[in-house]
Parts: structure tokens; sequence; C-alpha cells
């Protein structure tokens, strides 16, 4: 294809009815909703393979996200604002739990996964005795109370670069292990509404990459620690070790979100 | 029923698939979901009208709560632990949208209507460009932006006493449409998660009581002081006039919320 155009969107999604961003043949993914209706919107004048839909990172079944970022091609122009509320109007038919929130060209250089600089993800928690159900599949239920101070201060041992071997999911295909986290914070939100005048913990980190179930396992172990079941030499000990098994169970994927990414 | 044994609880919902608080017969009430609910925990030792489940508001199709209260009669003691549990328990496998948060035993001469003193109610807007699918039935989405201050500044004159019967549905059957107003505020929160980073405008209100439709009213007359197409002397006239067709539509019920009651 000569002159290729390309776009970046950002999209927002409820993760809780798919299988996760990729493609699979298993079940339907967001990527595939997102090429199906891009390929309606252009009346297949181009295919799968021309559109090649690459997403910023890979969210696993029942992730959300606030804005995750993608590109694709075209072999036409299309003006943003009508290629953005078409793409909409196909996904509001068939996949209504996907919208995209922003619509721009790019340079045919610009990669959504290989030109991100960070990703940035949010893990939220309700730390109350009952559950909620107007947050259903969009926060993890804790119901024993969280030490929120000490588990911001155990997150802080993550900054920098470290081998996360014990933070990573068994399927995790990385070669390397070694990340880099550049910014952690656990904090206590009691605002109302949104927060449902509930006190909701949540996670805020920001790396260049993650391994495959990084945040949830780091989560997980996070939520030990504010639980009282570990302190933090025994966080900084699970770091050092290198072996998942001595880290705790991962975090469920209905708490976490795909907030946004920088190029 | 001798000595009658009242409980107060808590109740907190997604109105989504509702018809409303109040038992009809042409759909699911949350009323009637949570009397079924009982009556399976008391093994029908109890009938409905013994019960007699009553709300402190009643509350739209499609309008959410954080904190309804509703009393109960109950003919055996229960431990209110063991209560909101057993509740909770069948509410889950059939209306999985309703939840008891706490569950008090009471006085019996508790009323969770005629014994409130105010009633406060959360409304909120999604107010960006795009819709919101994380917040789907759970915001009123505006799209054109709001001048958020001169909201606040224009609900002011709600405070206090006044006929409100321009802000009131036509099916409202309240002999007197008089009604104070104790506290309103409208503002703009750009918290992240719950929030979902975007702007959430939100009118948070308290009264005493409140007539049919009289937040949603309120809340379409504030929106159109938020776009510029009403000003506060227009809004002023509206209240004055006391004819319901003078005032904005409704807004819709998917934004507003329930928060409280105070007794």
């Amino acid at each position: 294809m000569s002159g290729v155009l390309r776009y970046k969107i950002t999209i927002e999604y409820n993760g809780t009815n798919y299988i996760g961003w990729q493609f699979q043949h298993n079940g339907k993914s967001i990527q595939e909703a997102i090429i199906i209706s891009i390929l309606k919107l252009t009346n297949n004048t181009i295919n799968k393979n021309e559109l090649n839909l690459i997403g910023a990172g890979r969210t696993d079944a029942g992730v959300h996200a606030l804005g995750q970022v993608a590109h694709f091609n075209l072999n036409t122009e299309w003006d943003c604002s009508k290629l953005l509320n078409g793409i909409n109007h196909y996904l509001k038919h068939n996949f209504d739990d996907i919208i995209v929130i922003k619509c721009e060209k790019v340079d045919s250089t610009f990669h959504a996964r290989f030109s991100a600089k960070s990703r940035s993800y949010i893990y939220c928690i309700i730390n109350r005795k009952i559950m909620s159900v107007l947050a259903k599949n969009l926060a993890w239920h804790v119901c024993e109370d969280l030490n929120v101070e000490k588990m911001n201060e155990a997150a802080q041992i993550f900054i920098g670069k470290h081998d996360f071997n014990s933070f990573r999911s068994a399927h995790c295909t990385a070669k390397s292990s070694i990340r880099s986290i550049d910014e952690i914070e656990v904090s206590i939100k009691n605002n109302i509404f949104m927060n449902f005048m509930m006190p909701f913990v949540t996670m805020y980190v920001r790396a260049p990459s993650f391994l495959h179930n990084q945040i949830r396992v780091m989560m997980g172990c996070l939520c030990d620690v504010g639980l009282g079941k570990l302190n933090i030499d025994d966080l900084y000990n699970i770091l050092e070790v290198c072996d998942r098994k001595k880290a705790s169970a991962t975090a469920p994927a209905h708490g976490l979100y795909f907030l946004n990414v920088t190029y």
C-alpha cells in the first residue's frame, strides 16, 4: 500500500464482556470489535491486514480502559471527526461498551505500541464491609480495612529498575523481567458520587512498560501489606527473590483500568 | 401483631432495570425485590402485609440509590448482621443490582418515611463531547460545555421555601407544591477513576422532601443555565410563575442518585 494514511485513536471500554484487547479465536476481543467497526465504516475497501490495528497495550479479560491508544492505516483520507463518529456508530450498534473518545491523523512512523514512552494504569479497590452493586465489575471488593498509608509506603520500593520476575504471570513471554517503575501512588478517595460515598483505595502506576499481570500481582501484594499480612521487608524480599510463587495472589482483572499512554 | 420488631435497612441499588422503588403491577420494583428476599429468608413465617416494607422516598424508574432507607416488621428477633447477610443472599441470587449496606434494630415508632428530617440527592452529568461507556446508565451525558459557576449561582435561588409548581411532574399528586430547599451545590469534579478522568458536573441537593420529578426538572433548568439558554432572571421567573410548562425538560432519570436520609 503506497502512501499510508495513519490514524491514532484513544479508546474507552468496559472490559467485562471481552476476552481482552488482543484478538483471540475463543471469544470477542476489543481489537476485533474495533476492526469490524472500521471495516464496516470503510465498506470493506480495505482489508484487516492492511488496516493493521495495533494497540499500545494488551489488556486482559475484564480489564477496562479509560485511554487505550491504537493506530491503523486507511487507503483514503478521512476527516478525523467523521472517522470518530463513524467508528462509534458501528461500535454502538454491536459493541456498546467500547467507544472512541479521540481520533487524530498521525505520521506513518507513529506506532501505538513502539512509540509509547510510558503507560499508566489505575487499580481500584472498594474497601468497605459490604460489596457495592453500582461498582460491580468496576472495582475489586476488599472487605477488611486496608492501611493505605502502609500500602503507599511499601509501593515506593517498586520505584526504579528491578527484576520483576516475582510479579508476573507464569504465562508471561517477555524475555527479560527487568522493568522500571516511574511513579506509583496508593491513596484513598472519599468523594461522593462516582466514588459512591465509599472508600475507594486506588493505585496509580506509571512505567515505560509492564510485564503480563505485573500490576495485578503488585496490587495483590500491596493489598496483603494493607491487611497486615506482609510488611515492607517481606515485600522487599519478594522482589529480591525473583520467584512468582513467593508473591501474593493476582488481584482480579475488574479493578484495573488502562489510563493513558504518553508518546 | 403484638410486640412489633422493627428493622431499618439502608440500601444501594442500580435502578436501571427497575420500574422504580415503589411496587407496581407492570414491572419489577426495588421494593418488591426486597420484600421477596425477606419473605424467602424468613421462610414465609410472616406475610407481606405484616412485613410492611416502607421506603424513605419513591425513586423513579432508572434512578439509583446510594443510601435509600426502609423499615419493616418481623415477628421474631433477628441478629442484625445475620438479617443483612440473609437478605443480601437472596437479593444476590435474583436481584444482583440491589444490596443492603446497613441493618439496624429500631424502635417501633420509627418510620422510614415520616420520621425523615431531610433527604439528599446527587445528580450527575458527564460533560464532555463523547459519551462514556463506563458511566453508561450512571450519568447524564451533556456534550456541550456547561458553565458550572453560573449553574451554582443560579441554583441558590432555590434555597428556602418556595412554590415549586413549575418544577414538578404533571403526575405529581402532592396537595401542596410548597417545598423548602436546605442546601444545593453544583460543582465540577475532575478526579480520576470513578470519575474516569472526565469532567463530572454534580448537583447535591438536600431538603425535608421533594415533589415528584422536582430535582430532575430543577436539573433540566440548571443545565439550560449552564448552556447559556437561560439566565438567572429567567430561572427566577420560572419559579415565580408556578407553571410547569415554563420550565425546561426533565433531566433523565439515570443521572439521579438517592444519597441519604437524616432522622
